[in-house]
């Protein structure tokens, strides 16, 4: 078998990655792709997800920062959820220790914000970068495809717009220690039910000492679970149990079922966790 | 950083892109993907969309017009929505001044046509371009992609097969100025709720005179929406409001709700503009 | 028209297919493709479908055997329907005359080893090409993608971990001849409500002699369909008919509606054809 060899002279390709709510039923994700393409037809785009919840700008947030950290350095991630198109909300060039971000300025970025407090954050302002014409209803293929674009043929990050240090954020809650209890709230549902909340293996070692499996209880609206899983098939079917995910998070499950309809869950909704 | 320098020598890869009505949950696409790849390795495959709602010829050829034009020149088209499958119809290679088209010959392409009078038509009869078995029920995998794949090693066109001039088109409705009103209808609903109609701002301009978006009033069932608004959010929230799209098309939408089920409006249904 | 030559320097990229039930709607895939590019940034990532019902093994085997064969040889196919995640389940690498797949070892490469009788078996145990950290509920993610990736770059097979001669599979049940009848059943079920059955017509010709299409009555339910056509539209609408596919499988279908509803048939149920 011969195989494409990593060879010294093969340049990767830039990767683009994309993350919006637009669906898959419509083309706005496909033209976003050829507007990339006929700037950098060596683009690599990978699709990260289309189906955040339509203008849901926390859900989104949340995605992007759970995939994002996941591709190689110089990765660029465009990430449009975005109600406001067309108003005075600005469009966002964040630049980390390893990633590009080009994002409408609605929050969308608060966890990678959070997590990267020396990030670079520009206004997204010369035209240049953008389609000759941009409407008021899809910045998406407009403008935040033109200018991923460009930035992925080397374009410097300062020729895109000033500096500023005020973007919108909402506040990410961190859990709280209260009387011997860790509380904390489901982040989110996954496509199987499963429930993710905010609470890390890390944070539950410093809050409660070291986790002792089988003496955590874990409660969530009206239910208390005892002892935490290793792994799903490791739970009686049917029930809600608990565990520490492949992320290092708190996760609520249902082995052959669905946590999300046992507990009928939200996300938002408080989580409690001690020891017995 | 360093990052893939778009250099002389390196030529970019032809690009086919793919819209169907085969949905996500089958591997119809995946297997027209490894046909592709099994004859042109180096193709760069890009999906439009897939969720066409089955055999809906004139939704298909909206959103293929719709997405298309936004890819560099030289793309390669392949369209699939093909009830008529394995019967007498023909498969079609399209080329215009920018791309090709390969689609059954229903009226996919009309659109298409519509607004490229000159267009070369041909229909595809060249087996040697097609897998070696072609079926009766999946011409996408056995004859477009195999045929596109072929195409983007730069065999030429008139190898394909023989041109006619008389492939199927549906009527393309234009808007009609009526009694100092502008009658056209609505083309699409996307995902967000958005009713997409035909009228085009240049058209209104022409009919209506210059457009004084105050005095704009648009009627659809049985609400008029008076005025036009810049951007989404620049309308009260719940209410049925319209401003010019980034495809310079009329749009009705709802701010923070949906136009489809506020109007309860069908693709098709009667869209009517005047001043005021 | 300048397009990308094949030219005989350019080595075409290593190709990895994912099919999984992870769904569009999280970042579970997106993720996966992260973590391939962060190894290999040149492979060529590829959906089959991540669209299979959650857990169901039959379904993912089905598809995957259906998609991964219209493939160039050397494709690395990754297969993740995984309810045992985390628990003593072998991962799995085998390798047959074309292609790579790697797999939970839970019956998902059924089908793939029933076709393959010499295919080598492999359990994946060498942590060197996974992830620094591998969690026990996302092994997509933490060690068949990085497996997958370190593949691409022409790691031996051998060093992935030993042979194993013992992978689950669940039996593969073949049409049976009782009576003058070929039995059989409804393997799959598309997204048209097509019902896609395990009778091939190589089958029916050496069961049922040579196969004379009027006379062939094919039995489902309680409904017999007399005579297969040659195409879809070849039947009269919105009733059951029946006709070899582009797979040479028998497969039952509706003209303008759907087989499924008509029926009400589902995966397993039994099909039986015979001559008139």
């Amino acid at each position: 078998m011969v195989r494409s060899p990593d060879s010294p002279e093969s340049v990767p390709p830039p990767i683009i990655t994309l993350l919006t709510d637009f669906g898959a039923a419509d083309v706005f994700v496909g033209s976003m792709k050829g507007v990339i393409l006929g700037i950098n037809p060596h683009a690599k785009i990978i699709d990260l997800t289309h189906d955040i919840p339509a203008h849901n700008i926390r859900a989104g947030a949340y995605l992007l920062h759970s995939a994002s950290r996941h591709f190689p350095p110089d990765t660029i991630h465009v990430a449009v959820v975005d109600p406001g198109v067309g108003s005075e909300r600005r469009p966002l060039l964040v630049t980390t220790r390893s990633y590009h971000f080009l994002a409408p300025d609605n929050g969308l970025l608060s966890y990678i914000l959070a997590s990267e407090p020396k990030a670079e954050v520009r206004e997204l302002t010369a035209k240049q970068y953008f389609l000759g014409t941009v409407g008021t209803t899809f910045h998406g293929r407009d403008l935040f495809a033109p200018a991923a674009a460009w930035l992925s043929l080397e374009e410097p990050t300062d020729a895109f717009g000033p500096k500023i240090d005020n973007p919108v954020r909402f506040e990410v809650h961190q859990p709280q220690l209260e009387e011997g209890r860790l509380a904390g709230e489901v982040l989110h549902i996954d496509r199987f039910g499963n429930l993710i909340t905010n609470i890390s293996q890390t944070l539950l070692r410093e809050a409660l000492g070291s986790v002792d499996l089988p003496k955590v209880q874990v409660r969530i609206k009206k239910t208390t679970v005892k002892g935490l899983r290793n792994f799903y098939a490791d739970a009686p079917p049917k029930t809600l149990a608990a565990l520490i995910n492949s992320d290092n998070l708190l996760e609520l499950f249902c082995n052959q079922g669905r946590a999300d309809k046992l507990t009928k869950a939200e996300i938002g909704d408080r989580v409690e966790v001690r020891m017995a």
